[in-house]
Order: C-alpha cells, then structure tokens, then sequence
C-alpha cells in the first residue's frame, strides 16, 4: 500500500506502478490509480496535466530509481561483498514478494515495454531509462568488487535479464525455481568475473 | 503476415499472437485480430466460441508450439552442435527480427504473462504451458549435446531466462546489444556444462 504519510502526487505514482506491476498499462485506468490512491478526484488533472500518459511515465521512472535504491542497500549489507550475493539479493527480494505475497505482481518496466514499446516512443524511452538507472549501481557495484569496468558492464545486462526472465517465468508457473535456478547458475560465472 | 494458404482459423490465431506481441494482451480486440487476419466477420463467433480469452489462449498454444519447432530447426542446422551455438541461434531469431523489422514486437508469452498472470488463471496456465514446451527441446538438445540431464534442465531455464529479459531491454532500448552480451556471456557456461 502507499505510505500515509505519502503526498496525494507520490502515492499516485506508485499505485500507478503497482497497476501496471499487476495488468500491464493498457489495463490501468486513471481512475482506478487515483481510487487506490486514495487521492481526491481531479488530482489526476492536477498533477499530472499530461494524462496517463504523464503520469505512467513517472511511473515507470519511479519503478528504476525503486530498483537501483534496493541495489544500493543490497551492497551495504553484502558481507563479503560478492558478484554472486549481490545477485542473490536482487533475487531474493523477488522470491520473498512471491512467497509473501503470491505471484500477482510483476516487473512494471518490463510489462511497460511489453505494452507500450511499439506504440509510445516516450514510454518507451522512459523504459531505456529506467533500466539504465538499475544497471548503474549494478555495474558500480561490480566494479567496487574488483570486476573490470567493461566486463562489470556486460554482466549487469547479463543478471538484468536473467532476473526479468525468471521473474516471467516465475509468475507463469506461479513457482520460484526460474530464480532459484538463475541464482545457482550464474553464481561462478559472476564470481569469476573478479581479477584476482 | 499470415500465410495465404491458411484457413482463417489459423490466420486468426495468427494474428492474435502478432497483436499480443505489439501490445500487450489488453490492448488487443478481437475485432481488430478478425480484420487483420483477413477472415469474415462472425469467424471468431464461429472458432472461438470462447471469445478472447479462448484466442488468446491458442496464440500462446500458437507461440509455445512455434517457438519449440524454432529450436529443432536450429538443432539440425547447428554444426557442430553445440550449447552456445543454440543459444546464440536463438538469440539470431531476435537479432534479425529486430534489425529487418524493428523493434516492434516481443514475445507473445512473456506479454501474455505480464498482462494476465494475476487476472486470469487459464491464460497464466497457457503461459506457464507454453514455456514448458519451449523448454523441452532446448533441454533435449543439450542432453543430445553431452549435458548431463539435471544441468540440462536448469541451463534450458537460464537460457530462456535470459534471452526473454534481452529482448525486452533490446526493445526499451532499441539496440540489439543486450542480445549480443548475454549469448557472448554465457557462451562459456554452456559450453562448460559439456562432460567430457
């Protein structure tokens, strides 16, 4: 749910996301965000002048700086900080939601694409962008833990889409094991990937 | 587009599974999968007395089937055959398919999936089949390929896991080096899971 203590604008957003998380964006109406919200009607035209198309691009913007803070607070508590624990972690946060909270939900960038790629050059655009903000503290993370900056590069791609394939997968056989087996697959290849 | 020799049973599940990979499965009317199917009005009535969730359910059948066929062909013509020689075939498909057509489409399954994994539970089955039907004779090629069956198993789910997560950030992004990473990347794990 979104926070109460959450500005009307904030907690659109993020129910915005965990909309799109759930039914992708063609499915979420403006109305639907704002009911959940529980923001007063006319907010929407309010703060977001530009529509749904506005306000699913803040979305999705949100859903990157989500993912890249969570890979800054994965590395702090990394003991030792490794290639493969980082990558456990970002997994272990999707494993703990389907535990907890079953398998409605979903990445809202990649269901963003899914939707919108074809259609909205600046949904799409805001997608590029999101997964970018994620790969950044992926990529710095790696590097801090002695992996070449361009290897450290072409790995973070590598766990992204790895973690976004198991997550669909995942949610199709409503079952962890895509993750779990992403997770033990990749661990020496990542580990690896440190220069002595 | 759908073949001209086809019945219009099947250029309708066609072109379901082509529209679902533009935009999602909410943004798909069946009207809209009629007409560029070319059929007569009343055909899905006629077909699919289930409606849309019956037709979308046969274009992920549709997908599953086809993206199977897809690695048997790649099987035969892979020389040698080897692990990342079909990963990186599969990865080719993409690759082409980006750079003749664009960036336009994904993969039905996985916009299946992100769209309707929490609202319908049939569609989340067909995605879930589909998957496995994709998965079978990757696991199968690997196994003929000198992997023992265990590996076989989980390197076929790291390998559509991945690929599945390139083509969306291939899309976001409109650039193919996410498909170019993960194949060069996993090259040598694949290769590895080999016995002697």
């Amino acid at each position: 749910m979104a926070r109460a203590e959450w500005s009307p604008r904030e907690r659109i957003v993020y129910s915005a996301a965990q909309l799109i998380r759930m039914q992708g964006v063609n499915a979420t109406g403006v109305r639907e965000v704002v009911e959940r919200a529980d923001a007063p009607r006319g907010s929407l035209q309010h703060y977001f002048p530009g529509g749904k198309q506005q306000l699913v691009r803040e979305a999705i913007d949100w859903a990157g700086r989500f993912a890249a803070d969570a890979v800054h607070g994965f590395v702090r508590l990394l003991d030792p900080p490794t290639p493969s624990g980082l990558f456990a972690a970002m997994a272990d946060q999707w494993r703990t939601e389907f535990r907890t909270s079953g398998y409605g939900r979903g990445c809202p960038v990649l269901a963003a694409t899914a939707d919108t790629a074809a259609g909205s050059d600046a949904l799409r655009q805001a997608a590029s962008d999101a997964f970018r903000t994620w790969q950044r503290p992926v990529r710095e993370a790696l590097v801090s833990m002695a992996v070449p900056a361009p290897r450290a590069d072409r790995l973070a791609v590598l766990m992204i889409s790895a973690l976004e394939g198991a997550i669909v997968m995942a949610r199709a056989h409503r079952d962890i094991a895509p993750l779990d087996t992403v997770v033990a697959e990749l661990a020496p290849l990542l580990d690896g990937a440190q220069s002595a």
